[in-house]
């Protein structure tokens, strides 16, 4: 595998593609618009589970399963929601091959294996999950219902590129069920905030949270909040989304409840999922042109050791050392690899593990163990250092900490240098197309302005910010009087 | 929610069915054979996971995803593979809906979207691995590969039951590559014994391991080992099977390495499994006529407070002893629920928490207050106690390994009073019919005595035991030379 990488300023989606194979996260599939999730990959996506998912027990949600298959009538039931995701549906309409009789190799469709109603597979599980719900739900005892799915699901895209659209992607989805309105309003804020929270705390990207506007909000949602980060390229990326479905799905599943004072009432419902399209948020925040950079807290290994020797006496010697050092590491619960293979020089593992975005390297060779030192080097700013080896657990704790601490700010203080005010229409599509970033602007409200601004620039709303705006202010469109102030990007 | 459960003297499996549903394991979802996992079932089944991948890991194995959706033609590749699924595969055909025109709430398959190439959904994932694995392995230094996937699979199964047989299931799949068939060999042996580990360890199931007959063995394996364990009703389950696959996927999909001396060779491969279907056996294992039993490595919570008040002051008083035991309990991680819900009475709880197979119940009322006690009942059981509430910490902890260690001792008991022996055919067929269990016999080894017999008696040979058999010994049937001795019974 060659080491080299396109370089961001040259071909920034080019770097994209070729950093996340030869990071070894992905690939993909021999189907169409599908990946798959090679091991180094998906131990970053198992953190990051792991993480949310203890966010979403100490906040009161179970984990359930649905099932993977939806019956046409139930996913027609709400209606924006079906219209929104039918264009991209992958419709299972048989449950049987056969041979076919001109080639025996061969399987062919059984006619007579013909479904009476086709079935779609999930593009995400609020019909199937609503129709269920009608049966638990009877008195204001049943409620609230906080439940969270761990699943995979499918979206016909057409144009897919590895974690960041794929016709198939794992996610979870959370689906609650409440009596009143303003829990399934504070529910839905609530959620949005914990992405926002494992965005900072666990991803070291900082994120802007805010509410979709009424073309880019849920197919079937009443208010869509959401949280959006900048990458590096100056485009923005919707990184989670919160949804307030108001009482839509529960009238279309006619879920009712019955309060208190005996009265019946239909149910207040949310959703809100992240993806593994967290993945290609991850890998755009951090890395540059050496490779991956992961955070410790998300890295599946926060430090290499990678052995240096000539000889079977020095590999020896070394890898005692390695073992000790391993063990302490350990019991301070820091993740660690001993790269021992034989079959590589220790440039090409260097090479390796800087593409992998491994948090620390420590290189261990024959002067270490005369001087009683290591060599650490640090994945973010690569830098290099000579440590006693006595001082070296404390060294890796704080330099980890350094390290997760240091990408935020980094991250953040680019969010910031590339978040700017305009004066004019026209200078806001010149700093679109010349330097990209969230632009903050005042907007008039109706779906006019934004649809021009996004075919004379490709910017979009990415989110509304507020709508308590002064008095005067005015669309930086139109120059109508402004009902809110928004975020605009173009977006992946 | 009544509480009333069929005996299973009465009806095995309708006890089976209505356990399923009243312990809030599962329900069957509006997707024909497809079932909803709900929140207390699917806990159960993340403690499964858990034990599981950490075996795996320590093992050495990786966790990857691969595809939900397989192209036709690579399902093909491997013909007994093909053949063994074809009947009972879901055929994607289309990637959009559209709006009818004569009903514009519905919507219809848009005849324009037709793939060119079918996709199935996964059954299993042999195919799609290893027309990816074909990609990864050049020489011997790519190997081995050690890959589990945690996921769903579909199966177009016309009987289905909660757990036992549903279309969807979620399970693990390994699929390793080796270098040579004897590191291939132990593997499958190898995976087969943790499965047995976990089983015991873990589910307090005794099982048996063995290898299938050629009739039974997994389509496209050269052998499937596997573990059968015995349920109450007399009847085997399948747990777990670990399949060496021979180079039989390689050469399908032109697998090739180049070992240490240059040559080129074929891959070896194993795959192993195990599904949602444990869920079924470990219900079945331990439960009894008043509801589930589980054992306290496997339950999400091992202990239940139930407060036992007549009035506010009372309520409170008790609360606040609950809290300093429920402290106390976790802080030496045994889980805990207080259920201090104001809309159900002491006794209606009992039944509930009897019903979910809680492994201790623990009821605090006045009077303990004053006598400084607690009731400590055991669900395996139903044994009450009062103990000292100084002395509960130690005797909690102490009872629930209790519990684990009598679960597995009764139903290794169980297991060992209904597996047999027996001198002629006929008394075979009479056991059969009337106690069930394990048969041990000898067997002829050929297709037609097994076939034979499973019409005859629908008992089957769960496994093969051992084919080093006395030069002496005789086919239970048709009394020509046994080959092999085995185990037969009804199975699920």
């Amino acid at each position: 595998m060659s080491k080299h990488l396109t370089k961001r300023s040259d071909n920034y989606s080019k770097w994209y593609n070729e950093l996340v194979v030869k990071a070894d996260l992905a690939e993909n599939a021999a189907v169409r618009g599908c990946m798959v999730i090679k091991p180094y990959g998906y131990a970053i996506w198992e953190k990051m589970q792991s993480e949310l998912d203890k966010m979403f027990k100490a906040t009161g949600h179970e984990n359930a399963y649905f099932p993977l298959l939806v019956p046409k009538h139930l996913f027609e039931a709400e209606e924006k929601n079906a219209e929104g995701f039918a264009k991209e549906c992958a419709v299972v309409t048989h449950y049987r091959l056969k041979t076919d009789e001109n080639d025996k190799s061969k399987l062919i469709v059984d006619p007579e294996a013909k479904l009476e109603e086709e079935l779609v597979i999930r593009p995400t599980s609020e019909a199937i999950i609503w129709n269920t719900y009608k049966n638990w739900i009877q008195s204001y005892r049943d409620l609230p219902i906080k439940i969270n799915q761990w699943a995979n699901v499918v979206r016909w895209e057409m144009r897919t590129r590895l974690f960041l659209r794929t016709a198939e992607f794992l996610w979870q989805e959370g689906h609650t069920a409440h009596a009143t309105k303003q829990e399934a309003l504070e529910e839905a804020q609530l959620m949005n905030s914990i992405y926002a929270k494992f965005a900072k705390d666990f991803m070291a990207m900082p994120v802007i949270e805010g509410t979709k506007s009424e073309s880019e909000k849920f197919a079937g949602a009443e208010e869509t909040y959401c949280i959006e980060a900048l990458m590096q390229d100056g485009k923005a990326l919707q990184a989670g989304t919160s949804h307030f479905l108001g009482q839509n799905f529960a009238k279309a599943f006619d879920v009712k409840y019955t309060n208190q004072e005996g009265k019946q009432d239909y149910v207040w419902a949310t959703s809100w999922g992240v993806s593994t399209r967290l993945m290609g948020a991850l890998i755009m925040s951090h890395s540059d042109d050496n490779g991956l950079v992961l955070p410790p807290k998300l890295a599946p290994y926060q430090v290499v050791i990678v052995p240096i020797y000539r000889n079977d006496e020095q590999f020896n010697q070394i890898s005692e050392k390695a073992q000790e050092i391993i063990k302490e590491l350990q019991d301070h619960n820091i993740s660690v690899k001993f790269d021992d293979r034989d079959t590589h020089k220790p440039g090409w593992k260097f090479a390796e593990y800087e593409m992998k975005g491994v948090p620390l390297r420590i290189g261990i060779g024959p002067k270490d163990l005369e001087n009683k030192t290591v060599e650490l080097v640090r994945r973010d700013t690569l830098s290099k250092s000579f440590i006693k080896q006595d001082e070296l657990i404390d060294t890796v704790k704080q330099t980890l900490t350094d390290i997760q601490i240091n990408l935020f700010d980094k991250a953040q203080k680019f969010t910031k240098d590339n978040t700017r005010q305009v004066k004019s229409y026209e200078e806001f599509k010149s700093l679109i197309e010349t330097k990209g970033g969230f632009v903050e602007a005042y907007w008039d409200g109706t779906a006019e302005t934004e649809e021009y601004i996004k075919k004379d620039t490709k910017a979009t709303i990415r989110c509304i910010l507020s709508t308590e705006v002064p008095e005067s202010s005015k669309c930086l469109y139109s120059q109508n009087k402004a009902v809110a102030k928004v975020l605009y990007a173009k977006a992946y």
